[in-house]
């Protein structure tokens, strides 16, 4: 490390904002905050240098807004606002000064387009492996969370927002292509921002009980819930929100095995269904692609045939790309 | 990995402890808890390999132990009792699949002794660097915290148990020497539990606003007490409690600036001597070591004179022994 521990705790401490109920922040040997009766959700999530990204294609400022985002996506998904948040970061030699700052810069910039205020963490070194781990409180606002284990059999699936989009800038990226234009695709895989507007929506109707992210794309993550809930799933290729671009690029693909959209993934009864074409028609961006069925697989339909996907997603940066 | 993420999951799965107040744990985005009203401590500490331990002089369970004990340490030292934690682990090709469960053994074995619970976290590839970081929640027990913060002039100065042990454990097994007989020293190296009974005795007795774990040495830690508190110490080196084996091999120095001890230090106003001097009577593992002064530095005497540490104390493992 260039700088020794306690004057780089003095550097991190300036970037934590303030708030009543935050009894001591950084300087100790925890945080301490005063927290109303209720519910939290609990989340912890890593990025580690190699495997989740480089430091060639993602700036530090861009890792750290991102490392907090994807923290928040999970706070958001379980039905909960982000309150605080603790970051570890493994500091390896090659890391600047200059850039521990504009990464705890970017966290901070993330944090505070949703309320989320940092109380603590931990710096170490590491001597290969970059990585920052960020766990975060938030408090639940919906009547009971919003769980993977909850989808029922007969309701809507929908999502938020485009798939592919990440993948594919990751894609470019990867590739060397030229990027002129392709800027809503490389915004999405640096620093995916949680869709704020429509969750508040979903949750401010009481749309739904069972709420993910997708962080390891939808086959996957689709997957997971019908796991958790023990039902299966039929999903129609065309009801996808997939980027004209993608569909010309045959990348098709990419909106169902590509990773890191960050978008949300919920089921809900058919009864909402007038409420949530309400929602689309004001310009939410939601899509109904499928529904919730006995069984356990999840069938994805092309022109209402079986369409086999040629991967079923990745689940890390560096091995499978 | 050697073992696909959503596997690894469900076998983590089966080392997390069950509670009422967990709504919703291991599975999803994020666990859901109740939280009465209250003040709470949030503490995270990683532990890296190559820089905090390695795995020649650890074994994955005691690894697993000794990331749980420096949580909850920091926990007790706010004042605070630990509830539940997550657990970020980024698992490097070496490791097998045993290895994570003897890991995960470590840890429940840990949290148990001290009612904590795991309700979540994130597995994760690391290239070269196995990582293990946890975050922890508990909930105050003390009618304020315990903070560094929060020494006053004319406080003396106390530590629990001794001093020098895990360090010099340490060195044990760097140099290669013969164990036998060293039980003391390399079990407090590798599996520092916190001074529990001690701990419970002090918060019951109301006995100091001021206290924080020694995991760096005390030179250190009472250095950054002293800043935070903005005053100077006095202690003596006659008063530290040193193993007699150090002093009679010249290792004193390691008591005032080996790490990883994990004992508690505190300071008190003098109207509570007695209280403490009765505890002492009752066996309670406490030294009063010095006293709290205007000032900034912290000053070690010997035999009345100053005394010169030959080394500072070390920040981490891999750079300075």
């Amino acid at each position: 490390m260039e700088i020794p521990e306690n004057r780089l705790i003095d550097k991190i401490r300036r970037f934590a904002d303030r708030s009543r109920d935050v009894l001591r922040g950084i300087g100790d040997d925890g945080a301490v905050i005063k927290l109303s009766q209720g519910s939290y959700v609990l989340v912890q999530d890593a990025m580690v240098e190699h495997v989740h990204f480089k430091f060639s294609f993602t700036n530090p400022y861009d890792v750290g807004k991102k490392a907090v985002y994807v923290n928040i996506s999970d706070v958001l998904s379980m039905g909960a606002l982000p309150l605080y948040f603790l970051v570890t970061i493994g500091i390896t030699p090659a890391l600047t000064s200059k850039d521990i700052g504009r990464l705890y810069h970017g966290m901070r910039q993330a944090a505070r387009e949703f309320g989320a205020i940092m109380i603590g963490g931990d710096t170490t070194e590491s001597k290969n492996d970059f990585f920052i781990d960020i766990s975060m409180i938030g408090k639940l606002v919906t009547k009971t969370y919003l769980g993977r284990d909850r989808a029922k059999e007969g309701d809507l699936i929908a999502v938020t927002g485009s798939l592919g989009e990440s993948a594919y800038g990751l894609h470019l990226l990867l590739e060397g292509k030229p990027t002129k234009g392709m800027s809503t695709f490389l915004k999405r895989y640096a620093s995916p921002k949680p869709p704020y507007p429509v969750w508040k929506e979903i949750v401010k109707h009481d749309i739904t009980r069972a709420m993910m992210d997708i962080s390891d794309g939808l086959l996957i993550d689709l997957g997971r819930m019908m796991a958790e809930s023990k039902k299966g799933a039929v999903i129609h290729l065309e009801k996808l929100p997939i980027p004209p671009l993608l569909r010309k690029k045959n990348k098709e693909v990419l909106a169902l095995s590509g990773g890191e959209d960050y978008q949300l993934l919920f089921t809900f009864p058919k009864s909402r269904l007038k409420k949530i074409q309400g929602m689309i028609q004001q310009g939410y961006p939601i899509s109904i692609i499928g529904e919730v069925k006995q069984g356990k697989d999840v069938t994805v339909l092309s022109q209402g045939k079986v369409y086999e996907a040629p991967e079923k997603g990745y689940e890390h940066f560096g091995n499978s790309r």
